[in-house]
């Protein structure tokens, strides 16, 4: 494949008979989905997600898409298409409608139930919901819509066929193609074959799996493993998975129900969405399954089971409190049964295996993926892309959704099944695509940062001030401070040294205090030398000092308070 | 398998007929491997090593093993013997020479050649090396050794047995047992089977890959890989693997030469240890193949390969440097090739997928493990283990080498064999196995911590003081200050509030200084109140309206200076 573009352009207005592309998230990271579509001054936007932070940006809670390149458009924008419920594809949703509220969204049933304790929590009340369901068709001026169902690791996921005047775009969202989903919903292939006969100019293809080879394991497969399990566990049984996956809670409780066990649901987000799934019919509970926490501790060991968040080794999630002994009501004892019915998410390996490790030291059995089919991934693999791609037989070919190295593996195969390689293009967020007469290519770049959400704050803090966390982290800071008389340059109080996080004790430090109090003395003339002045003479002794005596470079924070 | 012991007691000294033996580390964690025997009075050491630290221990370069158990007792270390040259076996030996300079140290000929410069480093020079041999033995005092043949990822490593009056201990190190090495040195099973018909009451076992089952992959299958990927390569080809893996460079550095290519090695540990290993005659590199990195552009590029550190994505190292554009020589261009020849270490994930898709945005293909055969592990998988144990038939087994879970794991792999659960004590780092009458079993537990090298300092920050290096790098500090004149009580300066990787802007602050100021005021009375008490008034302040108001627990730092 050829490299990705550099030194781009922000590019001039759309031209006639265009149709543009504008990625704002997704691509060249697993997380924060957002494509915006525009013809005729008018936008579309598909997905609105959150990523979540590497160990590189500390402290940050959310990743958010930038808004930036539509900011002063959202008028112009006709609706949010939201294609399923994952948090990478709704999460900032909210933060989008903070800029404009009334745009109107629309979503499967259960996308939208899972959307709206969102808009509550952000005190959003204007907006619109319109439920659409497969098969339905929508028209939003010069875009006109066909849903789609697609399977996922979540129920109620959709594809969308966007028809426009400039061509056919069809964009998969998160999809796989498992021929035998628990709920028979199957990726609609026979709408792709028509789209394709119809005509696709632009397909845009989830490329999380692009890497893996092969066809993504059947869903159900997993059932037969669990009813093992469960059969030999002879104590408690925790299942961990994730809050969302619908169709893996309940091949939980059908096991449990199986073997006789109550389930008991632990974490806040896992009890939330599978009260809304079961209420809309998603999830089917057998009558008496379910059991309150308050009463799950008077069943025998060998009656309980335990569905839990923290599958990822989130050291505030229910697991990792198991783990380590200080969850509230559920005790670990040796003999008993833990399950990681998920997948590892590259980066969560120590998190991960510092859980399992607490459970093995208190003589838990742990059952995870690298040892039995306890979960499959929610994504196409690269013998289900190739089916796609010869279904559809698409002109041109948008990679979406994933890193670099799985953009360009997805691109791959699309060139394999005899797409041009010219009709391929690599983008990343932010990086412009046209499709006009047929040919999509990239026709320039608008700025695309992170946005980062830290505490209340949206977009406030940069990748400066992240670089400055991460030397606090690793190397602690030193303030120094002193007083100084003003009109006299005397100094008055200080320099004394206040140290965290360094790896000495203060009193190394000592050693340097009469050299910055000379510096200071020296700097400190009568009549007002600015205090930053004073400040930089302290930085200069101490800063230097540091780095010769003690091998480390923290943070310098010299405060002179002139009186 | 029983749960891990806890509360366990400080044993009392060591009964008579008794051998005990106490891990210093490697139990619980890969890396540090560090075990004590103890008989008659006499201590042996084998292996003194580092680890590396984790995301949750900030600005740590290395972790030493807690030598508190023994400090007082190096006078009675008879010796310290190495199994192989790999730093989590050898690195920590400076640091206990820097305690007794002249414990006598035991390596084979490149394990000493490795740990030499370490040496110099620390300066320590009246340290007595002693070169072993396979087939060699040594007497100790009460300790009579064997030194024995193993493969593993680097050449000329040796278990090792150790006869005592209370019974015979068998250290494997770290080994594998692939029977077609590249340098034929085979792990010596005969061996093995002789100490088996003489009896191993204690068979110390690696357990870093006991969780994998069935077999290492043969060392030399990755040639013929390798051959396919040089014959596909038409521009340059890199190869990223660890700068101590010697047989793998010799893989590279042949298949380059096969296909006229030369060869320019990069990163400072690579090019000293392949030196070494070269000028022993561990490495044979064919005349003419090597090159200079000042000469090596001057051939054209399908003429270059270059053997670089940094296949776990270490920022600073020479991968990272090419995949962002900023090595010092090495300009990478579409169409080069990448080889991944190392294994992706758990934790690594994002470093090491950062760089990867830094190379594949630039056009290079890239080939790791996951895609080819370019790795195999250094490490007995549980199909080898098994053999080990049936060869050996042990009476008591102590896995070593590895977090919980493959400790757990080799542990269930004895019991398999026939060695009777209650003659497999799982141990932790500190735990404490007495050796008597044939049986082993846990006795006690001596306090074995993290020892921290960070900078300059070698145990002296805590894991209280990590933690405020965690607070401060995702949340960041606010420092507040203020001048109050001793005598009166008045309020000269401030309070003036700075901050530093907090994530608002520092105007946000004076919305609550006013009544930091008035808490201040409130708090200076006339006449000598304590600094800490102002400190403290201010403290409750700023905590409760940075919680509230901005929904952070950044460091809060009150600093009042008395005039």
């Amino acid at each position: 494949m050829k490299p990705l573009y550099e030194n781009l352009q922000v590019p001039g207005p759309v031209p006639a008979d265009t149709l543009r592309v504008i990625p704002l998230g997704g691509l060249g990271e697993v997380g924060r989905n957002m494509t915006v579509f525009e013809i005729d001054g008018k936008l579309l936007i598909v997905d609105c997600g959150v990523l979540f932070p590497e160990e590189n940006q500390p402290g940050v809670d959310l990743i958010l898409p930038d808004f930036s390149a539509i900011a002063d458009r959202l008028e112009d924008v006709q609706a949010l298409v939201l294609t399923h419920g994952h948090e990478d594809h709704i999460g900032a949703v909210p933060y989008l409608l903070r800029l404009r509220e009334d745009i109107p969204v629309y979503g499967s049933e259960l996308t939208l139930a899972f959307l709206e304790p969102k808009l509550k929590e952000h005190r959003l009340q204007d907006t619109e919901l319109h439920q659409v369901a497969e098969g339905d068709t929508t028209d939003l001026g010069p875009f006109s819509l066909e849903y789609v169902p697609v399977t996922h690791s979540i129920p109620d996921a959709l594809a969308v066929m966007i028809r426009t005047s400039a061509g056919n775009a069809l964009i998969t969202g998160d999809f796989k193609m498992d021929q035998l989903p628990l709920d028979r919903r199957i990726t609609d292939l026979r709408s792709f074959a028509r789209f394709g006969e119809e005509g696709v100019d632009l397909f845009l293809v989830d490329s999380t799996n692009a890497e893996v080879p092969g066809f993504t394991t059947h869903e159900r497969e997993i059932g037969p493993v669990l009813d093992q399990v469960f059969a030999q566990a002879e104590s408690q049984v925790i299942v961990a998975s994730f809050a969302s996956h619908v169709h893996r809670v309940q091949q939980v409780i059908d096991a449990a129900a199986k073997h006789n066990r109550r389930v008991c649901l632990i974490g806040r987000s896992m009890e939330r969405n599978m009260k809304i799934a079961a209420e809309l019919g998603f999830l089917n509970i057998p009558e008496g399954v379910l059991i309150d926490s308050r009463e799950v501790m008077d069943l025998p060991p060998e009656r309980r089971c335990f569905m839990a968040t923290g599958s990822q080794g989130e050291p505030m999630a229910a697991l990792a409190r198991i783990a380590d002994g200080s969850h509230r009501f559920v005790e670990l004892e040796p003999g008993d049964t833990v399950i990681f019915a998920s997948s590892l998410i590259p980066g969560n390996e120590n998190s991960v295996f510092r859980v399992i490790n607490g459970l093995m030291r208190l003589g838990a059995n742990v059952v995870h993926q690298g040892k039995s089919l306890v979960h499959v991934s929610g994504h196409a693999s690269a013998g289900e892309l190739l089916y796609c791609y010869n279904i559809v037989r698409p002109k041109n070919v948008l990679p979406i959704h994933g890193e670099i190295r799985h953009l360009v593996a997805n691109g791959r195969l699309a060139v394999l099944t005899g797409v041009p390689e010219d009709n391929v293009p690599l983008a990343e967020d932010g990086v412009v695509v046209d499709l006009y007469d047929g040919h999509a290519q990239v026709v320039g770049q608008v700025p695309c940062d992170y946005v980062y959400v830290d505490g209340r704050s949206v977009g406030e803090i940069s990748d400066e001030e992240l670089k400055d966390r991460m030397t606090l982290g690793s190397e602690g800071f030193v303030a120094v401070h002193a007083v100084v008389e003003k009109s006299t340059g005397m100094v008055l109080a200080g320099p004394t040294i206040t140290i965290r996080g360094v790896a000495e004790d203060a009193s190394v430090f000592e050693e340097i205090e009469s050299e910055v109090a000379e510096a200071l003395a020296e700097a400190a003339r009568p009549g007002n030398v600015p205090a930053h002045q004073l400040q930089q003479a302290m930085r200069r002794v101490i800063g230097r000092w540091v780095g010769r005596r003690l091998r480390r470079r923290p943070v310098i924070v010299p405060i002179v308070t002139e009186v």
